[in-house]
């Protein structure tokens, strides 16, 4: 089988062959998305938990919409609320859950390597749903299913990512699957919201963005983390948007036929400017949260045949 | 069909028939939740998103109930916690969501008018479940419901609507359906808290419980928002209770088999005295709050309906 | 019929037969969760509803999972954020969902007594999910079956209980379990810990644990709540584990064959020392989360089947 893994922790664990079977089988349940009458039954029977450590009410109902639309029992667990106050560890946490057999654990946590931690720990699938600066490669996979639908292909492309890319598990994430599917990445940004070691990431590295701009197909917009300018990452907002923000002005250097991502919530007017957000012959914004959900439901249902052929075996 | 709405945005939109319509769907609704095995299939396929940006655990839990007992796939979305606060605007939420290919969405927000502000960005059916002070229209819908089981009907009734009318979404709602089926409404209630123009809905207005209850069949009783008190509408709580307060020797006004009503949840001894709102001979409260169940199913199942013919034409 | 209850209140009105019926029905259960389709439809057609007046991530997902494993329709009320706050008495709160048809309601509750009161005065069938000091009937029963599964028998076992016995509803339904399945039971803790007349309780009292738990079968620690330490009840951690921790060299007093179990969530190095709590020879602590949605869905299950019966009668 092409897609043979057990969790699903990051885009560094995967072939290329199984990026394009998970992508495949996205393409699928986009269209599923669409119909009138869009309930599967691929999870039926099974138990997926969200365990979300940190906010974030997109990507959690992206998850349950994807296990709910499959016929999973769904549960959300808030841990900010949780024993997790009362003292107790994740280790223990994750043994608690695990001793209610769920089937499908999706988690997202503010440390790095928190939930592989975990996966190890636990005997169903999990998938990692952020953990700190660390991978987010659902996000990176519902990227690539965007560029595949809108360009065609995943090779051969020049992909722009801007802005953060120090602090970001989603830059982190798409650099991996970009890299591993043939295309060339160029990251732009200010020198101090480049990370360390960027020289050994295998992309071109810009401080500007008339430069770096040039004839690519796709442009990628990061979140700017507020809390990076109190901290003298960045001068000022307003300073931030002059430099870093994409304009129609700025864009006008990439293909004609460029597309524009951000994976959400904008700030409009710091990183993009609203209009050009808004601008469905440019920007496919509103695609990649669609195809959130579809990347969602390929991944667990993958997952899940995983588990049965584990268990049956 | 009778019922040919997109949306259900405000009892204002929508025709007699319209309602009696929905009335009519609601009483076999409110047979079905009497029943052990209280599960239908009319939304089968279909996805529900609840959006609070205000907390309503009783109107969010009718609508939760309502959409899981038709087989919906229904998610409950906490906007309190949610990108709104990292910025986010209320119609990029608004995208965002329904990128996601919901087909019902039940908004509940604080502003007049940004549930219909949000219908005009959407693909799905979207229900209002309370705007600011415009409207809150499965309300009115549910104790018109409430009525028509007690009387037997909806025209020729005195319905006195007393208390807060000046910030009651719910007065309005109720004010503008029992106009609609021509009833003949009273509002009673300090000057204070009646609402700029009243004189132009409609409606005849009492500031003195005595005279406005004489021979009402309905007495609809409003919640008072504490944070009034501050404000300086009304002098104390006790003060309140003894000019608008009900109690048996007002409601001994108004005629012998009248009905008392109120929307919750209640300040007993401010609005209305306890032993009166739980004296079942009188108080149709818990009514109102069963038929909320079924109203909401009817209203989501007719708007599914037109959402599918929509879809396959 | 053996199970004969309306409500699930407390260990106090069950009677052996009835134990054993939840118990046995829980076996079956528990093989069914460790299947990859563990889904069922015994409450088909049924709404639960979970209302917690107090936290608990735990043992509300622990009956979520059973509700919806088993095919219910279940919703979560988040009673912190609810009408309560908005001065509705609890009796209103009752009054309300009961007027929504549920057929189970599960309810935690910071006061003693406060489940058995709603019982009254709703008609489905009310589950304790733990009401102040007074019952936790469901942990019992898990904490019975976790300990039948293996010993073989819950009869003329000698159970320790240790520590915070005076302000555990825990230890309050355990004993009021063990007793009536004809166990020994020992309590062990500081005279400040124990409960206004213990001698009344049909249990041997240790202050040590050297003592208490020599040739015991079973060591049943508890949770020390934090805020003890303040009130003087104990002096400090450190002193605390000193004297009531469960270490090896404590344990090895015991029987050689004795299991180890705790309720979660635990104070590793408080209560009970880290490396046992995770020796699978020694400790049972995840089997009890595990057969704590067992239990669950048995008795769900089983009130369902007395409450269909008494609707078609």
């Amino acid at each position: 089988m092409t897609f043979s893994q057990r969790h699903l922790l990051g885009i560094e664990h995967l072939a290329p062959a199984e990026i394009t079977a998970i992508l495949d089988l996205a393409d699928d349940y986009a269209a599923l998305n669409r119909r009138a009458d869009k309930h599967g039954d691929a999870l039926r029977g099974l138990t997926q938990i969200n365990m979300f450590f940190e906010n974030s009410t997109r990507t959690q109902a992206s998850f349950e919409l994807a296990g709910k639309r499959l016929g999973a029992d769904v549960m959300n667990m808030s841990m900010q609320t949780s024993s997790v106050k009362k003292g107790e560890t994740l280790i223990d946490t994750a043994m608690t859950l695990n001793a209610m057999h769920p089937d499908l654990l999706v988690v997202r946590h503010p440390s790095s390597g928190a939930v592989d931690l975990l996966a190890q720990k636990v005997n169903c699938a999990v998938l990692n749903a952020g953990d700190g600066r660390h991978e987010h490669p659902t996000q990176a996979l519902l990227d690539a299913l965007t560029i595949r639908r809108a360009k065609g292909r995943l090779h051969r492309l020049n992909v722009a990512i801007c802005g953060d890319i120090a602090h970001s598990r989603v830059a982190r994430s798409n650099i991996l699957l970009l890299n591993r599917m043939e295309s060339r990445i160029r990251l732009i940004g200010p020198p101090t919201l480049m990370p360390a070691g960027v020289a050994d990431l295998g992309c071109e590295v810009y401080g500007d963005m008339a430069e770096g701009l040039k004839d690519v197909d796709v442009v990628m917009m990061l979140r700017l983390q507020k809390e990076r300018m109190d901290g003298g990452f960045i001068p000022s907002e307003r300073e931030y948007y002059h430099r870093y923000g994409l304009d129609a002005e700025k864009l006008a250097l990439a293909k004609p036929d460029a597309i524009v991502m951000h994976p959400g919530p904008m700030n409009r007017g710091v990183e993009i400017d609203g209009t050009l957000a808004d601008d469905i012959n440019r920007s496919v914004i509103q695609d990649q949260v669609e195809m959130g959900v579809a990347v969602r439901m390929a991944a667990m249902d993958l997952l899940a045949r995983n588990l049965r052929d584990r268990r049956a075996a």
